[in-house]
């Protein structure tokens, strides 16, 4: 997809796919169709059947993803813990059940616990497929729901000042989002996480390399103010092989609405990708600035339902 | 909805919401649904989805409730157990879980093992929420289905004498039927239960100052002839801490072919909410009055396919 | 069904319901079905409601099932595992289960672990079941599809020359596959499967009677050449009490690509019902002669497409 809009017939892997141009129209069609509702749009994708194999717990992806497909029309398979209900108890490859699948479907989505394992699922079919995110690998579309989140409120994606909080390490709604930011001039985004959480270096490279200003900080009295964004994250309990390590680093920084008085800016968007397990205080979800529970949630079914008809219709 | 008849946008969490009027209103709209099966009805929802959360095992509601959805044409995003397959393992308040799937849905339909938790989950939502049992608290839709039933069979809910027979203590069908026959004039219901599951005091106290005729019974010789309904009832096994009480009670008073033609009446409906473990015998199931296989479970999507189009159009 | 092509209404539980005519019927539809997609074709099923209950875990059937229901226009309540999500839970009985799910459904697609199940469940119904699969039983529709397959190509039925590799013993597609094409003339089938996992002799005799050649070989030097089709399965793990005598059998015997080169014609369907663990290298995958991955898969979603529009449609 790079230096294209052509979105038919693709696989939805990883942000590095998309340009900005690409980018463009998918902010473009997901404003579209939040902005309509007409019954042309009921029947975008009448007759086409998504198939959503999701290895791993989900709510949110799952559901934006269930509903956005069917608000076009469309049908779904769907698997939840396929390692439960499936053939993969029998002991058949991702590539059996991704070849198999692509029988009876016009699309695959695909969460997997383990990285890497949405490329092999991509080589595998020959219907597209969309990364819905692979273990500590990338979350392409929640980096998408979350860019046109900022896009759509500031009409930029340039020359931000951004805050991420949490778990840099294994959040991969973090690489995915910083990856996009990289694309756009003069953005800068600095990081606060516990020191065992902290981006590793490869990666902190990796995205500095591409232009991105990324500044690591060690306690909130660092935050600046007048950012563009604040974007908090859970500490990946999944991750952790030492419990007593995640239950010490959990809830090391906690979005209070102190916090938010102290040092949030008049239109500084409060974001999470939630699910969230303590670290943003309830008291914060009433204030205008806070989208997680509400605009954010619901631009991730508008960008995917945006994916969906690009993909499909020619 | 209390002296009214609108239901658009409102949330069904306990039968103490309806007057007689709005009952009467879902009594004609299902009956109405169940004659007819036009190709309008087909299209009542189409672009709709509602959103089922079921944190506790079911078939038959969950069935008949995403069965009916469907039948007027609109789409389901559907949860089973989501204690397993979604953010709740992740630590996700119910709250949280709640206004995420607002953000794709119309309308939640939830069952949860915890009393009051819909409650939480209605203040939380601001999209309709329809109780679909909350452990030991209520049930309404399947009271009004088991009201339907009655009605639909002697054309009234007044002068009506009942028979309510096993777990009258955790049965949450139970609570919402006897709540729901307290509103009409003139009912006498007799509960037939081991001592441990006789109804609270608290519940029973309630009940009657509402206006319902309570009479307990302790032996199947009390059961009194011409009764216009026998509702019988499976013990709640999963509400015991002890198994072994649970495995003493559970078969204390067995619905037989003998004491059907012993004691109920020509037109008595032998109702049951299932599912059964053993308190019916099967040899019942053919008799003309049997209905809970039958009329009374397809009534269940009747019903919840009137509050579906009454609570979804406006 | 037999001497008959009505299928309005009809269960679908074992092969042995079927004649000549009405296999060719459900043929000539799925081959319609298969290169048709007109937007009739699309309405065919509107306002249907079928009832997947799969009491063992499926993706292949499962998923050809939902996807081939939908894209007639159909939908489909789905329960996957109802021993983990439903009042199976509750101990309610597979009749009492499927009785309530009738009320809901138009038609009921059941796989269950237990052999006999399939015809207690459409004893109790009263619309109509679809077999998929029960334990070591019959597996109706996958044997339809394997036939249409080879039909497909050949053009014919009758004298062919096959081969049948794996678990005779416990494979029930096998069992369902011969009882199909003992009903044409002059068939021969060559069995091959480690001593301990052959066809049983009840079956052995059952199947020679109805006039098919089974012949049983002992290695793969005994394969003959120029089949029709090669049919290889996977030794059935979940049959097995002693996990360490599945071990030792279940790659007895492999189909790679050697083997191929050396046994197989030029024009030889190789075919496998899947999943797979190990009994095909996957070099095999990319022979044009290899359909077990692309058109035996796809053709099970036909199949079934034909058979649900046959039952409901009169």
């Amino acid at each position: 997809m790079k230096n294209s809009e052509i979105f038919f017939g693709k696989d939805i892997l990883s942000l590095d796919q998309f340009d900005k141009r690409s980018i463009e129209k998918v902010f473009a069609t997901a404003a579209k169709i939040k902005k309509t509702s007409t019954k042309k749009l009921l029947r975008t994708l009448t007759g086409k059947v998504a198939g959503l194999l999701f290895f791993e717990p989900s709510t949110r992806t799952f559901s934006s993803n269930s509903a956005g497909f069917k608000r076009l029309g469309g049908q779904t398979v769907e698997h939840q813990n396929p390692n439960v209900t499936s053939s993969t108890v029998k002991g058949e490859t991702i590539e059996d059940t991704v070849r198999m699948m692509e029988q009876y479907c016009d699309l695959l989505v695909i969460r997997h616990p383990i990285k890497g394992t949405l490329e092999i699922a991509a080589n595998a079919s020959s219907v597209p497929v969309i990364n819905a995110g692979d273990g500590i690998g990338e979350h392409p579309t929640q980096a998408l729901l979350d860019m046109f989140t900022i896009w759509e409120k500031f009409k930029t994606l340039t020359n931000l000042k951004g805050l991420m909080v949490g778990d840099m390490l294994n959040g991969r709604t973090v690489h995915s989002l910083i990856r996009g930011l990289s694309m756009y001039p003069n953005n800068t985004i600095y990081l606060l996480s516990p020191k065992q959480l902290k981006l590793s270096r490869e990666e902190f490279d990796l995205y500095t390399k591409r232009g991105i200003n990324l500044i690591e900080i060690d306690s909130i009295d660092q935050i600046p103010s007048d950012c563009h964004f604040w974007y908090w994250t859970r500490v990946q309990k999944e991750r952790f092989a030492d419990k007593k390590e995640y239950e010490r680093l959990k809830l090391s920084f906690i979005l209070t609405k102190k916090l938010v008085s102290k040092k949030a800016g008049k239109d500084t968007l409060l974001m999470h990708p939630l699910p969230r397990v303590g670290e943003i205080e309830t008291a914060v979800d009433s204030d205008p600035r806070a989208v997680y529970l509400t605009t954010e949630a619901r631009n991730g079914m508008y960008v995917r339902m945006a994916l969906f008809s690009l993909i499909l219709k020619s």
